[in-house]
């Protein structure tokens, strides 16, 4: 059976182009002794959590518990948590993740040191501990490397925590600045963890960088097409699409909506609308309902009639495999078993 | 146990609104004779959908096909797809609901009728057809009350297939008047069914109109607040979240992104932002990513600190809904039973 066989909207990935994205991502931390540490969060997927460990992968990130008792189970034995844990009902989840799996943790504050040290007494057991710094997402992570090394003063002296280092996202010119400031007041080298697609081929010049949490890389997107870390031809992640209607000349009608794609923009340069039309790139996707994408056609297009089925390159992939239970495969144009989604829509 | 001891992010529903506004929108439509065929895109779930029977709705609106076969295996009987079926996969779907239940096709051009007749000649059995307009939305839909009748014709003309009327999305004054059109062409009136929660309470003065299918008026949300459709104390879903880290004076992070949230912005003048925060609604979620909200915060500004737990207003319900696999309920500050999600993620 061939892609053109399965019902739409269905998102269908090439298995050799996932490999050759593992490959190229271990190759290139390989190269540069880096430790890379993928984030399962674009996949949520046990099977292909297993493809990164097998190829040199020295263990996952989650973002949220739930995920992480899922690989858990599916036995990875080395997980990270790069999120703050807050809240008491998170202390004992935690603390049987700690007794199974080394864990690591995300320490950014007072509260989620509190949870750290609890988890850790609960289990009876050692959890790594990385400072999470803010170096120009704006969301979490500590403001100053003064703060950083107070912190991690804190950490150091817990009998039940261990001090690994120092991790941000994304990854960025300021992060190297941030870490060497730190390392001047800590008075020695710590790990340095760093993430993102978009900087993941330029992170060996980030000076003191140890390990890398990259998640995209494995599919690709049109986002990452944009910022110049993908070709088109390494995205391994398209959804077929079938055109419903052509109510005018100037109008299609696609059966991919947000609920297959996700209303997710392009983010920074790729583009705009809400995903590329592979057999059309001239043509936009100007709206999203749910279930309909609208696409505007010049008068006189020849393409695009009712029923030709097309392949979408969506902007951002990692919501949009969270919408589905299961991932279709193909190798050389023959569809294979699918994947499952394990952890999908599982975020607390 | 109370909602304060739900682990978050999670979606809540208030029971006792959720019956409310079930309650609401079929008084509404028997007190202006207008038979209410829900649409179950923004619950996807069998439990809310018999509620919606219970109270006195003439049948379901489902989008896809597979949205479908779940309601026909939870003992629905009457169905329509108001979406264009297109495609030779379909038919044996079709026919295999069409044997089985009343079913309804939107048809709005020659392949879509195609379908619909070999469907019904498969099933040996009658299927109602809706001819589509397109009345605003720029969606589907025939473009002229000509081409309606046109279309009717065929469908009138067929022996497998029943004339029931013109459907349209959303209800707009021009509507009316591309029904009145059609009616003066083709001799007598027929069934007029519109949708859209935001005109919902003016459907009665559109004049011919005999059927509705509403789906967001359930919970409602930030559009529907946003559009005067609803108020704040209708909303029956919101999504509880906590706030996991306090970077700066002037940026909290909360647990729930895209992936609790979505993406959608809201619509049209219901503000800025990603979902409206009822405790502090002076702020803005100005930032989403997968799993965290960035609010901005004025300095000096008491609230949000971390471990606070705090209730969002999704801008869209819908889409919302599709991300998560259950609902929790509450009546009264109980938590009661969750509410299956059935038909979640199935778009095919």
């Amino acid at each position: 059976m061939g892609p053109a066989e399965l019902e739409t909207p269905v998102p269908v990935v090439d298995l050799d182009r996932l490999e050759a994205n593992i490959e190229k991502m271990q190759a290139y931390c390989n190269l540069h002794g880096l430790r890379l540490r993928p984030h399962i969060k674009t996949h949520k997927s046990a099977q292909i959590a297993k493809m990164q460990i097998n190829r040199g992968a020295v263990g996952l990130t989650c973002q949220k518990i739930r995920e992480a008792e899922v690989m858990e189970d599916a036995g990875f034995t080395d997980l990270l948590l790069s999120y703050p844990q807050v809240g008491v009902g998170r202390v004992s989840r935690l603390a049987w993740l700690a007794r199974r799996i080394n864990l690591s943790l995300y320490v950014d504050g007072e509260v989620s040191f509190e949870t750290a040290t609890q988890a850790a007494a609960a289990a009876e057991k050692t959890i790594g501990i990385w400072i999470d710094f803010d170096s120009g997402a704006f969301r979490t992570g500590v403001q100053t490397p003064e703060d950083a090394a107070r912190l991690a003063k804190s950490v150091d002296e817990h009998p039940f925590l261990i001090f690994v280092g120092l991790a941000t996202y994304p990854l960025l010119p300021r992060s190297a600045d941030f870490y060497a400031e730190f390392v001047a007041l800590w008075g020695r080298p710590v790990g340095f963890s760093g993430a993102g697609t978009p900087t993941a081929w330029t992170a060996h010049e980030t000076k003191g960088l140890t390990e890398v949490r990259q998640g995209t890389y494995v599919f690709h997107d049109r986002s990452t097409v944009g910022d110049g870390s993908a070709t088109l031809d390494e995205c391994a992640y398209h959804v077929l699409s079938t055109v419903i209607a052509r109510p005018t000349s100037t109008r299609a009608i696609l059966d991919a909506g947000s609920k297959s794609l996700t209303s997710d923009r392009v983010s920074p340069s790729g583009g705009d609308g809400f995903g590329l039309i592979l057999e059309y790139p001239d043509l936009s996707i100007v709206r999203l309902y749910e279930e309909h994408a609208v696409v505007s056609v010049p008068d006189g297009h020849p393409g695009l009639s009712v029923g030709e089925r097309v392949t979408i390159l969506p902007n951002h992939v990692c919501p949009s495999v969270n919408l589905h239970d299961r991932l279709q495969t193909v190798r050389s144009g023959v569809v294979q078993a699918p994947i499952e989604i394990t952890a999908r829509g599982l975020n607390r």
